[in-house]
């Protein structure tokens, strides 16, 4: 992996990653060359006991570019500078430039509840310079590289001081409100650990506590062994519908041993599991003949020092559509009770995707 | 209030609710008069420690009315006959044709993890027989009858054995994933106390127990001295945004005095609380002059037979919208990690709340 750091006009950090060699000739560009001035800070929930992030200048985004203009293909206009600058390199992470945390951020209100900055990280992963592709079609050695971004970049926001938590999502399709189709995915990285990674560590670490096994170890060797909701494996990784599925077409892709994060994993640990989790994305487009729009997080262990042998680092995907051109709507029970109701059995929508074939490409 | 029980022709329960007379001579209608043969099951998700409902039968809808067929209308054609009779009455409930849970479900799968029957009860409750009004407009004496039939509702599925807990919620607008738009909400009546209101509750008991008073009663104290995030009051009841608010616009609605649940109000207080409820409705319709999507969930003591002292009853109102025809998406950092990242401060919402003029007829 070849890397270059870069600081943007407007004072952002901008990485560049190739699977080749990156020129140093390079200059990184912004859409604007004021500093970014965003303030966010946390207010403490204390009915659902967990923090909400405020970052009101969001809304006052006064960059006004041509309609047909993508802030992340690279720049090919003086006149409307993007986020990436033109040049050979695979994948570009920068800071959010409009971020919901910051690390300079010093808002503190004096309000009825207790308030701290907003002082995390947000940033911003684009996965190919292509914006006609999508995450599923990049090539495997691309994808590997991606996998490496992702698991350098836990490990150095995961160094952070004041980070405790670092998360790579996606966000893909319209249907999940993203307004950006080039392939792009984010990473949160938040000086607490919130409450979902929270609640999993600590259900987590009662089963290994109880079994002296890992509950998704076991929950994985059961998958294996039975094969009725397996989607994809590889010697080292496995992709399968969890059986309390929440969202149709819902997956889980893991590393078969209980490791901590993706930066914990060998070499050929990390090319097993791009492998697996690309095999399910491209199941997932080839489906229904369509980009299959999704919401994809990766769990892995705290970065706050504490020690996690109960952390089995996984990718839980969230699919949009029960079925073609059909939302699963989030309503009053998911939302208001936390009772999921899912209208489709996971062994059924699992036996949908395993006749699915693809075909990876090397 | 007056109200009649009927059994519809394929077996579900009807309940009419009215503030006059009603005739005995009414008959029950269904759009079909199979019997329902749902037969929904709870599988628990033992990473994030939460029953999951599974009710495939959902997908299994052959009815096929004629498009303008709406069947929470009165039935006006013998030959699509709709859930509602015709004759005078306001309010109807009966059970969900299409449910997530049920009494009498019976199947309880061997798989891998927890299986037990979805034995809850699923009501949808028809606000009015006018298709074309909206919860808000509702006269003041309609939607009083509303609070005493979701009362009533509480009082009576929470005394069945089986159910541990009652959520009246409305999930309003197309944007929320309604398919009709007839006012209507629902009540999902669960065999446990679900995750969201458990975790409420838990906090309110811990402050409770620190305190000596409300950790509600407390945060609305501070809002009706504060008055910055007050929306409206009544002698015995007010709303609020909270200072922590999740949504844009979110506004909380709630007794003054810690009441358990609607049932426990006083007829005075239930009066106070529907016109409190029914002027947030209504400023949120006015300030964009456009039905304002929504979900609105009741939060209420559990009716598992323990005592909830800490328990203060409160609607909880999360508006679909940001700004007009921009949608709040929930996305990685709310899915996937539970924090919620809002682009609006509470303040500012409040004050374009508060400075719209509504005006209530008795």
């Amino acid at each position: 992996m070849e890397k270059i750091r870069l600081q943007k006009p407007d004072g952002r950090e901008l990485i560049l990653y190739s699977r080749r060699h990156i020129s140093r000739d390079l200059r990184a560009t912004s859409p604007g060359a004021e500093p970014i001035l965003a303030n966010p800070h946390l207010r403490w929930h204390p009915l659902r006991g967990e923090w909400v992030a405020y970052a009101s200048h969001r809304n006052d985004r006064t960059f006004l570019p041509p309609p047909e203009y993508n802030p992340l293909a690279p720049s090919r206009s003086e006149e409307f500078p993007t986020e990436l600058p033109v040049g050979e390199y695979d994948i570009a992470v920068f800071t959010n430039r409009f971020p919901s945390m910051t690390g300079d951020a010093t808002a503190r209100p004096e309000l009825s509840t207790p308030c701290r900055p907003a002082n995390g990280v947000c940033e911003v992963v684009v996965f190919t310079q292509d914006s006609g592709t999508s995450l599923a079609a990049l090539p495997l050695s691309h994808f590997e590289l991606l996998i490496d971004v992702w698991a350098e970049r836990y490990s150095e926001l995961g160094g952070q001081k004041q980070i405790q938590y670092v998360m790579p999502f996606e966000n893909r399709g319209e249907e999940m409100g993203v307004t950006l189709n080039h392939p792009h995915g984010q990473i949160y990285a938040y000086p607490f650990v919130p409450p979902i990674p929270a609640r999993e560590l600590e259900l987590q670490r009662e089963y290994l506590q109880k079994n002296g096994r890992g509950l998704l170890e076991d929950m994985l060797a059961g998958e294996l062994a039975g094969g009725k909701r397996l989607i994809t494996a590889t010697d080292t990784a496995a992709a399968f519908v969890p059986v309390c599925a929440r969202y149709p077409y819902e997956v889980w892709v893991m590393p078969k041993r209980p490791a901590p994060s993706l930066a914990a994993l060998s070499g050929p640990e990390r090319r097993d599991f791009a492998r697996t989790l690309k095999t399910v994305l491209m199941k997932y487009d080839a489906l229904w003949q369509r980009p299959f729009p999704y919401l994809m997080v990766f769990h892995q262990a705290p970065t706050d020092g504490r020690d996690y042998p109960e952390a089995h680092a996984h990718v839980e995907i969230y699919p949009a559509f029960r079925k073609p051109g059909r939302l699963k709507y989030l309503a009053g029970t998911e939302l208001g009770a936390g009772m999921f109701a899912n209208d489709c059995v996971p062994e059924d929508k699992a036996s949908e995707l395993q006749a699915v074939k693809v075909e990876i490409n090397e």
